[in-house]
């Protein structure tokens, strides 16, 4: 009998856990006490901007990896969730791609709602968990940083939800400690406007490089240099960008690429990605794993193999968000609350290894968006989630990405229907490349986005 | 019996520590087992310097604070340590203000001289302390990060020494959320060529802002201006620099003071200091302190009054550096080897609340240099560290503190006598103000200063 339940983190993946028992609790089901334990002094997670980096107020490591004039990069009718639509959030119709406020706003709005508020303990990061054998619990340590106190608690499930875009990954380039102007990872990018008129050189070719490329455009860079170690992304880019192989050295301002050929420049971004990282975690519970579709050593994506009462939501690299972690939070519930069995730890392997081969073969994004469909739609179906239109939902996930490739500073002025009620997004007000104020009065049309 | 000691950090504290033990044991003594554990991957604590800021390569806080081009801000002959000076490390006699990297070199060159590394775990962070009462043992986990695994092992002494300047304390101010420009903490500022153009903020009054400031200065920044909580510095600043009260909003990039008065500034530096952090000790062994002369709860300002194997190296504010940390690693050494006994739970009360009590009526920093010099020397009475004429540091100090009053750019220019050797220390081949290379090459001549 499964009796306290904690649950690290209360960002998108920890709510989504929340608001899963929270409703079947008001279902009516007999649930166990849920606590969540949450770093920051507010819900949602990345979704909170801090105009903080490095370390924070209490000295711990800034969660936050999002930046002023951060508009969604994918449709938010891709990431909807099944049980409160945007529709029902806002009262009304709004555009396909919101600035972060406003998802922050829907995001809060739902777990607001559901009342859940009670059972988080914010500016309270978790500092240690370990298991015990014989009782079977785990034991959980937190620092209460408001009273710099610890505290040490039981509990028989741990829900790990702390997210993977926190933790940045740094490499070192030769000659980069002594270059003479600002060096800096993603997740230390705030403001645009620090890089007006400069020649700024973006390393990584993921969404990082992408939108933080495009962003300093906005915002008056002199020049965008992107740096690819694979292969260049591609776009259409506008005068001003340029795509340039792996950066081998620099040398003062120069910047030097496989190529060969060189560039000053005069700030440096690294896109390099982020961790897995869980440093309350001892080994023997540790997912260690890249950014994959498909993460080893978790059963569904989700249950730790070694030891299935620890679970994990949202650690996959992602198409789906919102709505992903919440079918993984609903098959979680339902397995804490003993209305799914897992099934025997080898057959826990093969299913994992299958859906393993699987991803392991996909060659493109079209693959990998009905990979992550497949998914979902496999969690989905043993639960009572409302009902989620995965195809649909995957055939959006590919028009976006046509849209990117047909112009990568003009498809956030699409619209999409929702695939809940059907109604097509309105489109905003002004195009995106010319919405500077990125506040949520703003984009709502309150008022009218400064320029 | 003492077998196994534990040393947290491989900076000038944690090696003062190994230093005492390898010094008694080379003398014939019986010592105990030393193990130092350090995160990063070199010794010398905050004088390796790093490009990084935030979080370094294997996610962990970044230790290092200082930043290119930084020289020490005090008189060598003043830190010098009494077993080990600068003549016997280099040869012949230096200039009194070294760059970073030469001081560096210095403190390594003792102990790679005295053999101490196989005792360091480099790369190996200290992650949980925890003091078993019934074995009378502290258990230690640390993680090997190149391994990725943690380690747990007994210790009958731990010497806590990870230093007090890598966490920084970072206020906010309304506005600042908005500040279209860059905003950091100290503790991230890493090369002044950044700021040149710029007009610059920098709130504080302490020894950072007035380094970084003038740093900035000396590289082209184009104003400097700083903001002071209590009172300004009050040094004879040149053009381009001047002092206001605090700050109290930020409306775009419009900083406005307690006075009334505004700025039009384009970077923020928030030198607002540190935090004594720990964050590896449970609640009832972890020190909580200002930054202070004489921080309560250390008998002799080193050994933990409920638990006296806990022992703490450089907590302290300081006057005093490296000679400070061997004074203190020799006293502590010897009451692990048994040499010293510690007198009663309530003399060591007695005895603190006597210097706690003398420390708070201190009135300027004569005084707090005359009460750090009785510190050392009390504690130099008592072990066989070589002699150190505390009274010389202390009259070293007063004239440095004249030194800074009449030139604030040029008092690194000044030269004074060895206290171990009596050598007055050569004048530097290039005025502080116009020797922009730090290199220890360019500095010890064997090429003339980049300009």
């Amino acid at each position: 009998m499964v009796e306290r339940v904690a649950i690290v983190g209360a960002g998108p993946s920890g709510l989504a856990a929340l608001r899963a028992f929270e409703t079947a609790r008001r279902a009516g089901a007999d649930v166990p006490e849920v606590v969540c334990f949450e770093k920051q002094a507010n819900w949602g997670g990345l979704w909170n901007y801090t105009w903080r980096t490095g370390l924070d107020e209490f000295g711990e490591p800034v969660h936050g990896s999002m930046y002023r004039y951060l508009w969604s990069n994918g449709p938010k009718e891709c990431l909807e969730f099944a049980d409160y639509g945007f529709e029902e959030h806002f009262g009304r119709p709004i555009p396909s791609y919101p600035p972060r406020a406003v998802l922050h706003d829907y995001i809060a709005g739902r777990v607001e709602k559901s009342g859940v508020k009670a059972y988080v303990r914010f500016s309270t990061p978790v500092r240690h968990v370990s298991f015990d054998e014989k009782t079977q619990t785990f034991q959980v340590t937190a620092k209460d940083l408001v009273a710099d106190r610890h505290v040490t608690e039981s509990f028989d499930v741990v829900i790990v939800a702390n997210g993977h875009f926190s933790v940045p990954n740094v490499p070192a380039f030769p000659g980069i400690d002594k270059f003479p102007g600002r060096v800096l990872h993603a997740h230390d990018f705030r403001s645009a406007d620090e890089f007006a008129g400069k020649n700024v050189l973006l390393v990584g070719s993921s969404y990082s490089a992408e939108d933080i490329g495009v962003q300093c455009y906005k915002y008056g860079a002199r020049s965008i240099t992107f740096s690819y170690r694979t292969r260049p992304m591609g776009f259409h880019w506008p005068d001003g960008f340029e795509e340039k192989p792996l950066l081998q050295k620099l040398s003062g301002r120069t910047a030097t690429f496989k190529d060969g050929s060189t560039k000053e420049v005069d700030a440096i971004v690294l896109c390099t990605g982020y961790q897995h990282s869980f440093p309350f975690l001892p080994d023997e519970l540790r997912l260690k794993t890249a950014n994959r579709l498909y993460p080893l050593g978790l059963y569904k994506g989700i249950f730790w193999q070694d030891n299935p009462k620890l679970i994990y939501i949202g650690m996959q690299d992602q198409y789906y968000t919102f709505n992903m972690f919440d079918a993984q939070a609903w098959y979680a519930r339902d397995v804490v609350l003993g209305r799914i069995a897992l099934p025997s730890a080898e057959e826990q392997a093969a299913d994992i290894a299958v859906w393993r081969a699987r991803e392991e073969a996909l060659e493109n994004p079209f693959q990998q968006i009905d990979f992550q469909t497949d998914y979902v739609r496999d969690l989905l179906a043993a639960t009572d989630y409302p009902h989620l239109d995965v195809d649909r939902v995957a055939e959006l996930f590919k028009e976006w990405e046509h849209h990117k490739q047909e112009g990568i500073l003009t498809y956030r002025d699409r619209s999409y229907p929702s695939t809940l009620t059907g109604t097509l997004a309105p489109v905003h007000h002004t195009p995106w490349i010319k919405a500077l104020d990125d506040s949520l009065e703003a984009f709502l049309g309150v008022r009218q986005a400064a320029e």
